[in-house]
């Protein structure tokens, strides 16, 4: 594997692979070994056209605990914001030594498009393009779902049988898009749920079952409810509800949230905005997967960089 | 100890101890062993809601010669600006891996809140909440009294017996509070002089002798004169003198320099308003600590550090 | 060596073996030695007045190759902004532990200051002050035109009987200064080429032939056409030709890149301005050093800071 850039092109193998690596990292953590040199002088850079303090924490905790050096480009204030271009950023990057670079960017398509048009050899992975990908999440999502339903051993196994409901702004989320696609290919029950004007067009094309309201998906007893984060300089636009309709009518308030079964799990990409699309009766429940999510997120990040970079540095030897 | 989070509530033996360990870590950079593994695989985040390139990059510093893993997080442009509470920024970050958090915040008791809510289980270090407290920093200056007093080799010294006159903003400032409380706490005779306006009400029950104008104080003969900084914003406040006036009232000038006792300490935390509360004859004068109190800060941030982190796994294990 | 401030002071025997260091460095990274024990424990500050992420990054990466601990001390937002001064500043970092301080400075003489004034012992390298030196950038310069005119074992070679054309905003360009005394050093022939506008006062005492047009130096079949960046910030200025005419009189257009002869290198300081001062014909071509450049820049960073540093405290020893 050269690049993570979507969850649309992982196998069903490939994607369990990436989870029993994960899984061998937290277990690495559980144990103590804190510290593992597998990427020792390697470089990781990332490189972030948007703001995203968690996913770029979350990225560079991972690579030091792998030893790698990790060098942060924040596009604001750079060369970038006098003109220069992605190519040019890229190669800029890869010439200073980069042996991976991860990737966040406004535009749908960058990460695909640093990968494939012959700029760079680097390996790159995609920490969310527009409205389009966020692979590690949908990874980390579907490993906190394993490890709830399996526990902290469930090498090999998949997610067939598991009734998934996700909610929200679906039109503007590269996480329920890498969701749907990774998810599906793991053999789980997909459901989207989401005011009309929040669904993409062709959304009839994807494996999917789409709901307006959210009542009817809740009455499936689905195991996981993910709640999508509302970005709330859209709230504003003609096509989104107000924020009192939004939350009462797409938001799991504590009514719906006690009205679940035992073992619904209840997913938040995070930051979380209480109130607005998840109560803090449901966000700090037990049922609530919110910090083993970003928990996992580390370990996702490590058994992807690893396999990325350690692994292709095994081939070419 | 499980966090530091002010000094009014360490006794002299703990307080003492803490000065002792920085005195190994000065010792070790002495002898160029200039990193310690003793936070290899541990991660210390640092969580700043308000800029302080000072103090942060002082514990950056000293995480990393204990060979750390150091991540900043700083609160502007973060998920933090687009609203994520307090808890949720702390309990995702400790989700990441943190195992400790030092965190500068606006709000008096931010770090009482973080550490004593139940959120977290991370090692929690105050590096100034508000008009609160700034432990670490009342505990590099008495290490850098301790030091110039008895020398290199001080293990075991408190500072029985030492005059220290504070002048400056008491009110609004943290550091005059730490202070207060871990030089009485430590055997100290400690002034305040402030103008009223600058004095906090219920400053009657503190420990101190408080002066409305530095000349008496001055007349004491005192071991030490800490010149407060003064905030530059708060100049323009209907309750603060001139910037004229304050120099001329409560600033340590050349003519108040040149009268004070030859082994006079002057010391003031940094950054400096040269020609406002301090005159560079005194501040560049081989009676001032300002760059020693810098080195000291590494020490003393390197001994918490130890103590907290290093010293609970020990326990643990 | 205690500090790299300019090239104008060195005399081609050091400059020859800087650029020999650096050879070293590059062949300890195709041998996949990726990272030298050199400088563990040592800690090597960033500090930048002005924005340059490639260069602040070029440092970083030199750095911890050579195992460094990095500290960044950006003065946006610091304590600088606050007023403190570039003496307070630099003996701050010095006293936290700085070993070397790599600075950025818009103020020509700022390093120097910095490096003579008595304020500090710590090395000095010049990372671009003012429109006065830029003296790695140069340094990387010479050795990637040694390197394409020698190869990759070059070691002792000098520029002797190499000619070099520089292009462009010569008045404001600390690039064109470092390279005109440095290549000029090493033996090269040095031509520059600007709108007379564009040429500083003085001129006609350096050692280079000065042209007002490009063509009569294009027809001289140099070695090496090196392009300056044109700042877009100065464009609009009284003295600067329009962009329209600056690219069409002073731009490597496809045209007279084409014209060239089939060794002639074109370089390029980064971040280019493609079809302004230099077109993507130019950039892209295999002619083109500007990713070497970038390469090689970590190689010469990494030799000035082993020189400075490592060799110090073998003196020391």
């Amino acid at each position: 594997m050269k690049h993570l850039l979507s969850t649309r092109d992982l196998d069903r193998a490939t994607a369990v692979g990436i989870l029993d690596i994960a899984e061998d990292m937290a277990r690495t953590a559980d144990r103590e070994v804190r510290k593992l040199p597998t990427l020792r002088g390697r470089t990781v850079v990332n490189l972030f056209f948007e703001d995203s303090t968690r996913t770029r924490l979350s990225f560079e905790s991972a690579a030091k605990r792998l030893s790698a050096d990790v060098i942060t480009f924040s596009a604001k204030g750079s060369s970038v914001s006098k003109g220069e271009s992605l190519k040019d950023t890229a190669q800029t990057l890869q010439a200073m030594g980069a042996d991976a670079i991860v990737v966040r960017h406004h535009g749908s398509g960058a990460a695909h498009m640093l990968a494939h048009a012959g700029w760079i050899d680097a390996h790159v992975l995609n920490a969310g393009d527009g409205t389009h990908e966020h692979p590690t999440q949908a990874l980390l999502d579907a490993f906190t779902m394993r490890q709830r339903r399996y526990g902290a051993d469930s090498r090999g196994r998949d997610l067939e049988g598991m009734r998934v409901v996700i909610v929200g702004d679906v039109v503007h989320s590269r996480v329920a898009r890498s969701n749907v696609w990774l998810l599906s290919t793991l053999g789980a029950d997909v459901h989207l749920v989401a005011p009309r004007t929040l669904l993409p067009s062709g959304v009839e094309t994807w494996p999917v079952t789409v709901h307006e309201h959210l009542e009817p998906a809740l009455a499936l007893d689905p195991d996981v409810v993910m709640m999508l984060r509302i970005q709330q300089e859209r709230m504003h636009a003609a096509f989104f509800p107000s924020a009192r309709e939004y939350a009462r009518e797409w938001g799991l308030t504590a009514e719906r949230f006690a009205a679940l079964g035992p073992d619904t799990m209840v997913m938040h990409p995070g930051p979380m905005n209480r109130g607005l699309e998840i109560s803090s009766a449901a966000a700090d429940s037990s049922a609530s997967t919110v910090l083993a999510q970003v928990t996992n997120g580390v370990f996702i990040r490590m058994a992807v960089l690893y396999l990325l970079v350690a692994g292709s540095s095994e081939e070419s030897a």
